[in-house]
């Protein structure tokens, strides 16, 4: 077995390495485990049967080239940032949409080439951007699962196109595959981010680390969250899932907890205390609230949970996963 | 103003022509028409500022000696057809996603290159092909607004995924347009062809004009119809559409009328008597059932009757459109 992780060198893809060198269950310890990133990814700990490689999947031989290993297992992380495609809306296209269609070709390329008929599994990180307002009128404007894709962004509409090469591929036999739509990662560890979401974590990561954070939304806006622990729980989930379970749709929201940022901020309380909570400074930020208005609020992600895949139920528990798992230790 | 007609060899695309040119309305007699297709299109009755030109949509500088004419509307009718796109995979993906992207492409281009910032506006021919079962689970399975868009086949995901690619390319100002979701076009003229749904209008003109059509399918199933007419109809009133009334959802369900097989056959019947209706033979093709069992079957096209697009309501109404637009007289 061999499992290549795209964007390897991101916060998910690094989870993710670790997860499955832990874990075990689907890297045992002679398989190969190929790190790709746009950057050379670091070197997986506790796993001596791996490369680290880096290139453009923009680039059609770059995707060839990784091709040739033929993975059994393909996590495609990889992708231009949001609001780096909405800047640069060529090279967003070009890597975000063109590259993953080089990726789906070089796979059916091989699978047509092999007598085995070689079939990759990819499991594609799509995300609520592929979701855009009007939002359903119902309880927290939820969004259940037979709801349409009207990005609103580039970044939304690649990810919403690349669900579909991935859903029309495999329902021809070329590869097997599934999307899975990330909620807002939260608490992301290390730095503020140049991300309109970089708020959501920063208003606990920050004051937690003993640093003031700024609050640009009033504490009324809702959001839906998951744990980085529970996105590379989501992604090991969904290599393991038997994709004939999803009929023709291929693409799944996933499990999250919507709650609001006063609610957000009522967690980080009872765990550290007021003078933590004394740190968030609300700065209202017009540019912000617009962008964040037009954001999924909350999910009523019945096929995942069905299907078995499972996120936090507490903001709570959110903040203790960033405790348990990225919190900066003195030394 | 220069009107573009990708596209104008086919039933609609001739349809069209006519409608833009009698109806005046939005083609005065000194402005351009150009009419293209992958054959040479015929020129056009009573319109005399006019060229025809054939070539590949698939090759980017077709496409962009194309954009050089910076035609104020197109309308982009041009597509490999469904079981051809299915049959070859290859081609479909080349012509209906890739010479669209390339369309989109130089219309930018020629956007940016021009200092009055040129912005043409696409009315896009879409199908119901973007929805694939399972359908809402309301009175006969009719599809709302907000009902998601996972096709079932390759010319579905094409066009969906071109939908998408004008959405945001006219999101970001580069082009104007829409995206105009057609029911099944019945009663079309001509010969029967090798399409899963020829039946549907089989089984009216054949017996009309004195032939024996088969019925592959039991006549309890349910389909959406509108007429040639109509689809003309539809895409002159998109191309005087204020888009600015779309908000970010730039795609719309067409209006049609949801009919059975056997109300076809009574329309039929209460038109043209028994011995017409003598000629429709049963005789039940277990593919092309499965192949419908996939498809839709009604919708409740809100948005679009609400900006005032408009088809039948009857199936008589159908068939005698194509008594007077399409019948064959004795000469």
């Amino acid at each position: 077995m061999t499992i290549l992780i795209l964007g390897a060198a991101g916060m998910i893809g690094r989870k993710l390495t670790d997860r499955l060198i832990q874990e075990g269950g689907i890297l045992k310890a002679d398989e190969k485990l190929i790190l790709h990133d746009i950057i050379e990814p670091e070197a997986p700990l506790n796993h001596q049967n791996y490369l680290c490689l880096s290139g453009d999947l923009a680039a059609a031989d770059t995707v060839m080239q990784l091709a040739a290993y033929q993975p059994d297992i393909i996590f495609h992380l990889a992708s231009m940032v949001s609001g780096e495609a909405e800047q640069n809306f060529n090279k967003g296209w070009s890597v975000n949409m063109q590259g993953s269609w080089h990726l789906c070709e070089a796979l059916k390329h091989y699978h047509q080439a092999s007598d085995e008929r070689y079939r990759a599994k990819i499991i594609f990180a799509s995300s609520i951007a592929v979701f855009g307002p009007p939002f359903p009128d119902n309880k927290l404007e939820a969004i259940h699962d037979d709801f349409l894709t009207a990005p609103q962004t580039s970044y939304g509409a690649q990810k919403a196109m690349v669900e579909m090469l991935i859903a029309d591929y495999a329902r021809k036999g070329y590869i097997d595959g599934l999307s899975i739509r990330l909620p807002t990662i939260c608490v992301r560890p290390g730095k503020p981010n140049a991300a309109a979401s970089s708020f959501f974590s920063g208003i606990i990561r920050d004051p937690l680390n003993g640093f003031d954070a700024i609050l640009p939304v009033p504490d009324t806006v809702r959001h839906w969250h998951a744990s980085p622990r529970s996105a590379a729980g989501f992604m090991v989930h969904a290599a393991n899932l038997d994709t004939s379970l999803l009929g023709g749709r291929r693409s799944l929201n996933m499990p999250g907890l919507s709650c609001t940022v006063a609610e957000q901020i009522e967690a980080l309380r009872d765990i550290a205390g007021e003078a933590v909570i004394a740190k968030i400074k609300p700065s209202p930020d017009d540019k912000i609230i617009e962008i964040v208005n037009n954001w999924p609020r909350a999910f009523q992600p019945e096929r995942a949970i069905s299907l078995g895949f499972r996120a936090e139920t507490s903001f709570r528990e959110i903040i203790e996963i960033y405790l348990e798992d990225d919190m900066p230790h003195l030394s």
